[in-house]
């Protein structure tokens, strides 16, 4: 059944469009306001859903938080909304077919940056909330949304820390998350963690005749390709001393999970792969890599000028950004305390190194199925779905939930709408008319429901 | 004693001028004629000089190769005179402080790409010429410019074998050379050849988020630097399995010549190397390595978007150009085979490869100090210079010396004129009207002279 526009609660969509026009990219910041524009928008919003809402200080250099509550009535629990106001990058010239933060509605779907990731997210408990008797609400609201989640919330921790007292809860809802299919929902069991380095080596000055000097003076792409190369073990593994320790073996339940209903055609399909291709990771064993166990990848490398044709230099310098996908049992700045000492300690002669951090952290994190915050949120989406919800190990991070686990000792349940398939973090990025309508349903729902989150 | 124009024989500079004017770049044949048009410039220039000057046709997409003789006269030893008029690439955004392809004079310099290499150095010969008697000439004339060194020659080995006859001489001059220092001469005892390939590794058909995909779909850029990494051994050496075979052992001599005079603080100075850097290859190991012994450089890596900033991303592709300096014994494309088939074995799983050899060899070249060609060089150098010629050994490649020497059993001389401060290859080359008016000096001693080459 198509929905339309005319579905949605008045305003809706208008809303929307004026939160996607603002380009809110974290990795812009230094370019103008649009964060402190989207920040104090959201401000502006909250509070005539009737909350109480402000923008909060963050450490120096962060977008503004938006902080909001409701009245906190005695005896009901209090639930926190956490959700993200930036965008990923985006511009038109990256394949795009409109303008990015030009949002225009097709068939059905809004096309914008930020459309599915995740201001449509952002929007749909404000909503809900509008269409609802104060009195019939289940627990006591309070919202938290941050402005740098796409480059892994480097202020997070600091923040968390510095608003405890105001943040205080029950329990944590992360908006930003999606459904398995389009009536089928998707809870996570956890969430891979995130730490990085970038790295640049130095040879000479300036890039020399590699005839002249070849064979005597250092060359740093040689030097990179050996030293990330030592990174791992002929087996595929990660070689890096120390990176698998503390990490429980997988439990045959985790396991049992992870790759219970796993097509590897499908995914392969995804991941753009031939289907013939032979894999160093197969079948069942795809799932446990890609959510279960810890993963090292390189993200990109440069040396000389590889586009602008045949240069027979040797070449000034050469640069690599890599980055750590995390299981409980490894501590983010421990792991990537780690590896800048070994790629430190592993340097080769005549070769110099700058070693930056990647910003931002995630720790890992996992929630069991039967917490009762995963009790409520399936039992919500098989009310409106008409059958139960996935439980998946997502392989990315999401900074927030491990976060405030270490800091609050409170869970995050993810509960986000969307389907995988709208081009999140790419061009073109959508949402869809139907998105929003069940999570409208779902939250309306939720916000009515009492849990008993301590049993 | 500045040399001022007014130094050099009448019409010299405009003539050189007018040849740095046309963009003569190998690398840019497609994108118009100047390489026809350069080459119809010499061989108008050529005949101007009274030789019987023509263009010949080279193998398909070859730049013409501008051939010219003088009266063939029995008895006398005929010299072939060799030099390539395709310069480097170059424009002004790479730091050049005028036009490179708009020569200007300043402070007794002429500043243009071709400068000093080495359209200064095809005009020297040609012009002695015209102010000699040809009563006085020692030896009949021939004249062989090509159009691609600086993309090493690709089509030379073909039009040598097809043009043998007309280019049998006695010995070869190359004028692509240059001087130790103001007053002293540099002539090679050997050139290191070469070859090389390049490739491009892949894994998915696009980028991939390496949170969701991350520890199960191959990435390209760990394959890449594993795959690199496996060319070298733990002491420095190229482990690619045959890579030494057949190359005969250093003489005392070879390692004597090689060291005579290093001066390691300026070698590092050239380089841009501070002098307290640990290297791994240090004093008088530094000129064996530059120029008796091969080595294995990478020029260019790509992977990702590195410039564009964080992406943690699997990315799709990764790429890296490579290349061999080659020394007697080793066969330029035996090597590139050896090279080529030792990447393709040892690609990992899930990735596949697109390998292509870049274009042009050059084989290694070797020509004893005692040679009669050397010997009439150093003895002219001698008299220009008031003290005689370095020999040494050069790490950089020219195809023709090695290619000519196995198609005609004939030994080349290099013979040119330039200092290496002049910026070859790099922005702002010039060269200078001392390197002319020297240059036409040795030239006419050098053309009058009449050697027992086989003697």
């Amino acid at each position: 059944m198509t929905v339309t526009p005319a579905d949605l609660p008045a305003g809706f969509l208008d809303d929307l469009f004026a939160l996607l026009a603002i380009p809110s990219v974290a990795a812009w910041r230094a370019e103008g306001d649009a964060m402190e524009r989207a920040a104090d928008w959201l401000r502006a919003r909250l509070s005539r859903a009737g909350l109480s809402a402000r923008l909060l200080e963050g450490s120096a250099g962060a977008p503004p938080y938006v902080y909001a509550e409701g009245p906190q009535v005695p005896g009901r629990p209090t639930l926190l909304v956490y959700g993200h106001y930036d965008v990923q990058p985006a511009k038109q010239a990256d394949g795009w077919s409109s303008d990015p933060f030009v949002p225009v509605l097709r068939e059905g779907r809004i096309y914008a940056r930020g459309a599915t990731d995740q201001k449509m997210n952002l929007l749909l408990p404000v909503v809900a909330l509008e269409g609802l008797d104060p009195a019939e609400l289940g627990c006591n609201l309070k919202v938290f949304f941050e402005g740098e989640e796409e480059i892994l919330s480097p202020h997070l921790a600091d923040t968390l820390s510095r608003y405890r007292d105001l943040l205080a809860c029950d329990f944590c809802i992360s908006s930003d998350g999606w459904q398995a299919g389009p009536a089928e929902g998707d809870l996570r069991l956890g969430l891979r963690g995130f730490c990085g380095v970038e790295l640049t080596l130095f040879g000479a000055t300036k890039d020399l005749h590699s005839g002249t000097f070849g064979g005597a003076a250092p060359n740093p792409a040689i030097a990179l390709a050996r030293l990330l190369a030592g990174l791992w073990g002929e087996d595929g593994r990660v070689a890096l001393p120390g990176f698998y320790d503390g990490i429980p073996p997988l439990t045959a339940a985790e396991r049992d999970t992870a790759a219970a209903d796993f097509d590897e055609t499908a995914w392969r399909a995804r991941a753009g792969l031939r289907q013939d291709r032979p894999l160093a990771v197969t079948g069942a064993d795809i799932p446990l890599h890609t959510g279960l166990l810890p993963a090292l990848e390189i993200h990109a490398l440069e040396a000389g000028n590889y586009a602008g044709g045949l240069r027979t230099v040797i070449p000034e310098r050469a640069s690599a950004r890599l980055s750590c996908r995390l299981v409980p049992g490894q501590e983010p700045l421990r792991i990537r305390e780690a590896l800048a000492n070994w790629l430190r300690r592993h340097l080769p002669a005549g070769i110099d190194m700058e070693l930056t951090p990647l910003p931002g952290t995630a720790r890992p994190y996992r929630i069991a199925a039967d917490h009762p915050g995963q009790r409520l949120a399936a039992d919500v989406l098989t009310g409106v779905d008409g059958q139960p919800p996935r439980f998946t190990y997502s392989g990315g991070a999401i900074p927030l939930p491990g976060e405030i686990e270490a800091q609050l000792g409170i869970k995050t349940v993810v509960f986000g709408f969307g389907l995988p398939d709208e081009n999140m973090h790419a061009a073109d990025e959508f949402c869809r008319l139907s998105d929003i309508r069940r999570g409208l349903a779902a939250w309306k729902v939720l916000l009515c429901r009492r849990v008993e989150l301590m049993g």
